[in-house]
């Protein structure tokens, strides 16, 4: 069935993976040869495990996560923990409310609704309905069933570095996942806004002609828009965040062609950019319709799809849809106890002026390694791109690994991003700290001086 | 877009439903009433809530869910708290590890390895390799993609009421799901093996010869067979659990046409049936592809996805696969949890011996009242069909609704199942004990007199 191009591109998109060679053993301790040997045997040699010395973990706290000799490691790759690893609120909202009830949304209790009431607050007034789910890939499957339902439509735009999900149809738009699945025809990809490589305004200007051409492509191939898709930095495109505003435009063409606007908000939401609790405000739009997941329970899983009434309603009288772990009381528990944290500690905050220092100290970095060719993100997520010395702006895939495995020696955890694996991305806890900022740089630095 | 047909179709999938009618204020507290409205400003107007009265809840304890005023009910419906509402072992293992480490299996960390290797020991030899998920739709999505990977082929064969789960994938498979999108020409149904109108044996062959006839059905629409998939006593079909090794043929005419035999064992798993730790073994088959979920973490969002190493080597090379949240380590103690509760409280042999208890009573009830045409079920898994008094086995749906109600008001939870929502649906957490046995007998009982 499988041609060898396919083959081919599955190894190399597996390959631009910080991955772990499950055949070595270099530097490995007898007791995580053992973890690994017992992985083999239960998850298959596929399973993905990071790094080329892999990391056998313990306990987290915080920003950091502790080896079983004590190595203390200092994440900043984990956007789940978002509220810090074993948050002390979110354990005990969740270890309480599990001794007292935890049942399911066709029975009535007020905690859901509490919690739904206090997370649309958060939202424009137009968005003011919302399923609940357990994943972000649950949450996107969701949203494009919406779309496609709301709209009568089934062609989909998406960046062709995009991840969204792991279900059938939340890999067909996710091209950074390799998948022998056929191409779906009704699925269009555009290249992300490369602000590096082109000047701002003349790559949103191409962005937005591209998804222009998108839609006119899916007419050619007899589909009309369903939807377009992105999170609002295009996060696995390599962390591209474009001036601010710029999507407003592509809410307009998608809206003119009739599609839906799904925002993605499972990386870039929940005050991760600093500037505002969801991506999309730095834009000034109003999305149709907007997921999310990762961290929304601190790690316990919850997701959810937000979306106009209107849309709910079309959908939902034609369309049956029910999540069964989906807004629990005890996924209530956990979601209200991050938005708590989030607020008490002020993190959307903290991610807009500690991710200012830490790129700034990066750019430091940028100034005398002239391989960084970039440095770019918005709050606390970053993407710090690796190219040849040339000044070409080529990319060099190479440098990344070595630099995200150098720091992984100096027990700082990042990975990579990007059609072309070269692109670092930062995207710790919130809780992260300028101390934490000042160590991940020295670690980057010696990396730099090694790789 | 949608034509008559489609929407009387959606309408009548939730009319069919045990659904509360939300312009209803008959019999409902001030109390309910509110949260209802807060329910339909959050969730929207088209999410269901089960009952004519529907259930406030605040606590749930062993079998029983309890209301504000102290209400007690028997839950006999939710079979994902299978080791009992609020069960202390899983709470306590829950909340040990959320402060503990909660991260994911890009990492290094025993507990799910340890799980795993005890989870895959209930499995025959053959079915030795297990990507974790959270949910039994997202385990259920999985099955398809791999299925589709391994044999290159797109069709798929499921019952004619069965519900798999709620992606775009699962549910093309989910007749019971009331779906607007159009049907995929590539999934073919077939009926579930009714007992109750045709003998044993010729109700299996007929199954059989079905299965047969949809193969050919997917050839002449140019489709090859991707697999079969069945939950092994047809749970949304209506409860037929058939004779004890008929599905042996099908998985012989699964194999033989070049097909995956995928079993859901997302209701009938984790000693449900009480003859055996999965439904599957009670035909002596060995699937290829088992799916599971609800029950596993009881309310814990876990699912997995059991497969042959040979299956999942050849999908993982080509395709990529991550859960973020699936196999954390607070997975982990869930679902280990949920194994040594099983275990420990010899729910399995509970499921076995107050099954057939509860079938031999409600047997009882049936001599009585003519209405109830036929009884049956394995282990704590019992249909009960309802039909017209004349004797020709007319499917009556009113009645099983009224009973439903009925029961409601004497605080034992049921639902329906069946295509002609005919069939009381009885699924109670697995510490179901022959008191709770006689309380629900008398609600019905009772319920029956009224009705």
């Amino acid at each position: 069935m499988l041609n060898h191009v396919t083959d081919t591109m599955a190894s190399e998109k597996i390959l631009d993976l910080n991955a772990f060679d499950m055949t070595s053993k270099v530097g490995l301790s007898e007791a995580a040869q053992d973890l690994i040997a017992r992985r083999q045997r239960t998850f298959g040699p596929t399973s993905m495990l990071f790094y080329r010395r892999p990391i056998h973990v313990v306990r987290g706290e915080g920003a950091y996560l502790y080896g079983p000799d004590g190595e203390q490691y200092l994440d900043a790759y984990n956007n789940v923990p978002s509220v810090g690893h074993s948050n002390p609120r979110v354990a005990e909202a969740v270890a309480r409310q599990l001794t007292v009830l935890n049942t399911n949304t066709r029975y009535l209790y007020d905690s859901i609704y509490t919690y739904a009431e206090n997370l649309l607050a958060t939202f424009p007034d137009d968005l003011s309905n919302i399923v609940f789910t357990c994943t972000g890939s649950e949450s996107i499957d969701l949203a494009l069933r919406i779309a496609r339902n709301v709209t009568g439509q089934r062609g989909f735009i998406a960046t062709d570095n995009a991840y969204h999900g792991n279900t059938t149809s939340a890999t067909e738009i996710s091209p950074s996942s390799a998948n022998a699945e056929p191409p779906n025809p009704a699925i269009v990809f555009v290249a992300s806004p490369d602000t590096y490589r082109r000047p701002h305004g003349e790559a949103e200007s191409q962005f937005a002609a591209d998804v222009d051409a998108a839609i006119a492509t899916l007419k050619s191939r007899g589909f009309g828009l369903a939807g377009f898709i992105a999170d609002s930095i295009f996060s696995s495109d390599g962390v591209y965040p474009g001036a601010s505003g710029f999507l407003k435009s592509i809410l307009e063409i998608v809206h003119h062609a009739g599609g839906m606007y799904i925002a993605d908000e499972v990386q870039p939401g929940f005050g991760r950019t600093g500037d505002a609790m969801w991506g999309f405000m730095r834009h000034g739009i109003t999305p149709d319709i907007v997921v999310m997941g990762k961290p929304m329970g601190n790690g316990y899983p919850i997701g959810a799809t937000v979306v106009r009434p209107d849309l709910l309603d079309k959908f939902g009288k034609q369309s049956g849809y029910f999540n069964t772990f989906g807004g629990t009381p005890v996924a209530a528990a956990a979601g209200q106890a991050v938005l708590d944290c989030i607020k008490a500690d002020r993190l959307q905050d903290n991610a807009r002026d500690t991710g200012r220092y830490l790129k700034a100290e990066i750019e430091k970095l940028a100034a005398i390694h002239t391989e960084i060719g970039d440095v770019r993100g918005m709050g606390l997520y970053l993407g710090v791109e690796f190219v040849k010395k040339s000044g070409a702006k080529i990319a060099d895939k190479n440098k990344a690994l070595a630099v995200v495995n150098g720091m992984r020696e100096r027990n700082v955890l990042i990975g990579t991003a990007g059609k072309s694996g070269n692109i670092l991305k930062i995207r710790p806890p919130l809780c992260f700290n300028k101390t934490d900022a000042d160590t991940l740089v020295n670690a980057m630095r010696g990396a730099l001086s090694d790789a």
